[in-house]
């Protein structure tokens, strides 16, 4: 039962945080791998990233992951098992709507590649862009090609001004797209079997903030 | 002595959860201010905004701010006192390390203006940027302007060439600045006065291919 219960890896059973978590620990394997490392432990894992070393160990034994005494993880076994968990190791093809500096940014996004993610257009509604591309070679295509070149995204990417949001969430969910990013501040309403997800930078800036002020306090 | 404890914030007590979660808050209570609503129930919140109304109660209540029963809480109070938790009421000035797409797209955010974070300028190493501005009218000035108007900056944005990342950080911090919101896949190091929060998109979008990949098995 135990086993078993380990296997079941629904998105509903497993929060964000754990997935975001997995991502970090993603990050952190990467650089050990690039940098020669075979094995490590989850006290060191800790200890190198500032991580918490009991949460790696739960969180690596609930996917049925577990060190080996006296070696700790097989580093490039975890990474493969960790962008497995994640659905990384198929390919996702990634489109962006809005052609905007952000939507150019993000197209060009060293990360994103890294990782497998492939970013295979960008849309914009401006006739003057259409035609073009970013400095990294993703090109501009105009929204009505997105009906047309949508069923080849897995993932939409929405980077345009917020008044915009909520019409261009609906579009891509009517072309079946099942996965929003959704870096405007609108809050995008959708069908419950699409997941959104958003970026929101003053929240990272209000953190900030927050430090600041205390720490003048203190 | 509980309530002495209640209004001790110091940034090491509060975890980064508690104060991305005040932001949230922060976020809905100005939409149901701007609709024109006055008071709001933790019940009501967290149903219009999918939240959990025990932890609002949770929150809300370590900072010394108590619902009125039967009323809830004043919407206006609650925005004017969370801002000032996050340390809002002052108006800190953000300057922008990197004038590329992403610089540029941060500079003209919506989202900074909004929550009263004053973008004073963009720096860029690259000569033919300097002397010219953002969309939003955010200046561009070299590298070696930073120095005289590094003064003038409460939160540095790093958004350069992950190759450069740390060597602006540190030029950051030898100029007295205290808080750090990094756009690059550089893990900083920086001394422990200094605060670094670090933006990486590719764990938003890990966490979709995550959904992705376990909605198609399910």
């Amino acid at each position: 039962m135990k086993s078993a219960h380990r296997r079941r890896t629904s998105s509903d059973q497993i929060s964000e945080l754990t997935t975001n978590r997995l991502s970090v620990y993603l990050r952190c394997l990467s650089e050990l791998d690039i940098a020669g490392v075979q094995t490590v432990s989850s006290q060191s894992l800790a200890e190198q990233f500032r991580l918490n070393a009991a949460q790696i160990r739960k969180d690596l034994a609930y996917f049925g992951e577990f060190g080996v005494r006296g070696v700790g993880y097989y580093v490039r076994d975890l990474k493969r098992h960790i962008r497995q968990i994640l659905g990384l190791d198929k390919s996702l093809r990634v489109g962006i709507i809005g052609a905007g500096n952000l939507g150019l940014a993000l197209a060009d996004y060293q990360g994103f590649k890294n990782e497998g993610f492939e970013i295979v257009a960008l849309f914009d509604a401006s006739v003057s862009k259409v035609g073009q591309q970013s400095k990294g070679g993703v090109p501009i295509y105009g929204m009505r090609d997105l009906k047309r070149l949508g069923k080849r995204v897995d993932i939409a990417v929405i980077a345009v001004p917020v008044t915009s949001a909520q019409v261009v969430a609906d579009h891509v969910v009517s072309l079946g797209i099942k996965a929003i990013l959704n870096f405007t501040p609108a809050s995008l309403t959708v069908p419950p079997n699409v997941k959104v997800k958003s970026v929101d930078f003053t929240v990272s800036l209000e953190s900030l903030s927050f430090y600041l002020a205390n720490e003048a306090e203190a």
